[in-house]
């Protein structure tokens, strides 16, 4: 795709095609961060709408059977190529998501944008009020929805496998399955063991942090991480969020809590890290569908080496420490670095995904998805959700449910989205956070020390080369191979979970 | 359109078209009003782009043949409905702007759309540079697609005439010409002898004002004028404007100067009058072209009637002048309301038009008009554009211009949008505005006195239930037919003007 390059005629075509799709796909994006930002109350009813209208007609137009012929025409051209080149990459991607997108009616995806917008507004009601059972018609009708995108590729193993595979492709229920079993004979015992010791005290996290200088704090954070704000900024929401409306426009949201300092650092940090993705990414690129992450999991690698492997490091700390500090003397100027550390690292059996630690996360994720296979299985009725979910909080993480709002009703995802591939990608995020922040330090030893001195270039620039510019052009598994040399493992993730908490709880 | 009425089948269809095209619109909109509030610079060229895409979409889809064979199916049925149901009057307004659309090729819509978001870009780097030679290439583009526009409507009298009636649908070159010649003999002769006179000290509005406190204030104000913040609300921007996503979102944009009072506050206001003609719009005509103003002049005319008629009257003072001091205390505690509205209805000749008072404003609008026309015929070309504002404003406004910065590069209009059709609105509108203004009292002669209690319901609903209600179902003529009973008429602006500034200046 250099531009001084003579290009095939076909191939011009098509990405002028590509271009007018992702138009249409940007500003419905935008109708969403507005709707998430800034929009006034009265403009729900419209906004709805013309997100759906801006989605069908992006789908009609990406189905076209003249893309299906352009990228027939194009086969010997992307033959002759090298596999990894920017054009093969952009036919054989596209071609990936044209036969996906094909087997799906435009009616449809009017029908279920339309549907997802009234089953949140349902839920954003519901949850607060903790009545499970005024969404739960919604959600019914959200499952039947979901069965029937998934019938739309038939030949699968699992109802869940086309969900899943969209989100993660190479995934499956069954490898998502075993992966799973795998982490959590792991990560039991360690949870275990630190539950057998006392609470740490985390007491310093929860006066007052008034939201203005919590902000402004973050925003230097991100700043020296290398978020870069000609292309992007932060605005106030009540869901976080990172979104992209090119590669020169990169956004970020969130929230403070006033007497929680995590909520807001952290989340920020978290959405800075797949910004920084999608910011890095090749700038030829542009519009095209080699312009976004390549999957839901290496996505969430990207949020969850920023936010944990960096910004919840002792190293990270050492260096911003003093000047959290410095912007909070009352509150924490009194406050060792170590009890600071210790506070932002605390391990608790909790009610809320978002609000864990990193070592019980991922039985948080794990009970979602078996859930999310039973509903769609059958085995599950929607209307026994809550129960099932409690139980499951019961029996994983010893936590006995105040009520549905901090249960059933706290992840937004089924509520505005499908059932099925929904949650997958934070766990597969986690373990491939380890498995490239290993190969990061292996390849540059000197990376810790740098972070100790607010220095995240090596990092971030060996993240851009290996990760970042790629945009879609490699799969996940392609990704993993060049970066590591080889597959998928949980093991650098409990490699880690064992040394930090380890030390930190002495195990 | 009542929707529990049986729905003809194919307005039913065009409907549904409509609301789609619609809605590209309202991303459109989207699109500009966070380029000019929020956008990074990053995002810039890709979002002009954007705008283009949607834009062209928009327009392919609404020149679509098949809108065409509705509205000559539906022929028979809009002619056995009164011409002023709503029905009819979407059937009608609709095949307008068909007849006028289809002669535009799609391939033009785009072409504009990216020269004017270039053209703006050299103008915004030409205005402070005091650059015009910078921007001349580009105005001479405009120049050339605005005369290529206006030759897709053969048959005019005048080449501007086609881009007139597009804001303005009823006037021609001529009719405004007219009117601007009667409008300028007699506004000239009071002009001189207000000239005559002392300059009226405005310096009271020249000391300090921290934006904070203007912006609080300003909200205050409008939304006791009765902006409905549930359906709209005020960002801040480079050059103030309003637009719409739906009826139920309709936001205005201000800027502040905090040593200018006049600056956000009366920008406020206006921009607030075209909200409120946007937001009293039928929700029934939600989506289809009946849902926004019916031209230039009248939108204008309700901009223009909140600002100066209610804004800048004696009587809104003395009910907000209290207040306002209340603000600022130690700018205006010892300022007599006399003082202050004197100094906010100073007239002068000045630089720049958005900054002029009530008598001189119209001739700078002229101004613009005439040099319009000339560049359109031929009579005069780009390369000499300044050096003919330069004279004109000498000979009109008794004014030597410092710099282009403040004299032809002062507007953003022929920078962004047409030449032809830009600016004759501005002065349809006050003209109008009296005019309305004059029909409102007549019917409600409390109004005065209620302004001067902080009371606006009565002139408020008195423009819904006369303008706002029906959108684009009247035409201009039309509208003031039905509120007056007559035809556009300069006396009743003429009359206020010699009233007013009989009193100010002692006439």
């Amino acid at each position: 795709m250099q531009t001084l390059e003579k290009i095939h005629p076909k191939l011009q075509e098509l990405k002028t095609s590509l271009t007018e799709i992702n138009d249409l796909e940007s500003a419905a994006a935008l109708l969403y961060w507005d709707q998430a930002t800034y929009m006034p109350d009265g403009g729900t009813a419209a906004r709805g709408r013309q997100m759906a209208t801006l989605r069908q007609i992006a789908h009609t137009k990406f189905t076209d059977p003249a893309i299906g012929q352009l990228l027939e025409d194009l086969r010997d051209y992307e033959a002759s190529l090298p596999y990894d080149s920017d054009k093969a990459s952009l036919i054989r991607v596209t071609r990936h998501d044209y036969q996906r997108a094909v087997k799906i009616p435009p009616s449809f995806t009017a029908k279920f944008s339309y549907h997802s917008a009234e089953c949140y507004e349902a839920w954003a009601k519901a949850r607060p009020a903790n009545n499970f059972a005024a969404v739960q018609p919604y959600l019914e009708k959200t499952l039947e929805l979901s069965r029937e995108m998934a019938n739309f590729f038939p030949g699968y193993e699992h109802i869940a496998d086309p969900l899943i595979e969209d989100a993660d492709y190479g995934m499956k229920a069954k490898s998502v399955r075993a992966l799973f079993a795998q982490l959590r004979a792991a990560l039991v015992p360690i949870v275990d063991a630190i539950a057998s010791q006392p609470l740490v005290d985390a007491s310093v996290l929860h006066s007052s942090f008034p939201e203005a200088e919590q902000i402004a704090f973050s925003l230097k954070v991100i700043k020296q991480l290398g978020y870069d704000f000609q292309r992007g900024r932060q605005d106030k929401t009540l869901h976080p969020f990172m979104t992209k409306f090119s590669i020169g426009d990169v956004r970020i949201t969130t929230r403070v809590k006033e007497n929680d300092l995590n909520e807001g650092l952290f989340s920020t940090i978290h959405e800075t890290g797949h910004a920084l993705y999608e910011q890095g990414i090749n700038r030829e690129f542009e519009a095209t569908p080699l312009a976004t992450g390549t999957s839901s999991g290496v996505h969430e690698s990207q949020s969850r080496l920023w936010e944990n492997f960096v910004g919840r490091s002792r190293n990270f700390w050492q260096f911003f420490y003093p000047q959290l500090q410095a912007v909070f003397p009352s509150q924490l100027g009194n406050v060792s670095l170590d009890k600071f550390y210790r506070a932002i690292n605390k391990v608790e059996r909790s009610l809320i995904r978002t609000d864990a630690d990193e070592v019980t996360y991922n039985l948080h994720v794990m009970i979602r998805f078996d859930l999310e296979l039973q509903l769609l299985e059958g085995s599950l009725a929607v209307r026994d959700l809550p129960e099932a979910w409690n139980e499951r909080y019961r029996s994983d993480l010893g936590i006995i449910l105040p009520n549905d709002t901090d249960g059933v009703l706290q992840d937004v995802h089924w509520y505005g989205g499908m059932i099925g591939g929904m949650f997958q990608g934070y766990t597969l995020g986690n373990v491939m956070s380890a498995q490239f922040f290993a190969a990061a330090v292996k390849a540059n030893p000197e990376i810790p020390s740098q972070i100790e001195k607010g220095d995240f270039n090596t990092l971030h620039n060996w993240l851009k080369e290996n990760i970042y510019q790629h945009g879609r052009k490699y799969t996940a598994a392609e990704l993993i191979e060049r970066v590591t040399g080889g597959v998928l493992s949980i093991d650098p993730f409990i490699n880690y979970i064992q040394r930090k908490y380890g030390e930190l709880y002495a195990l």
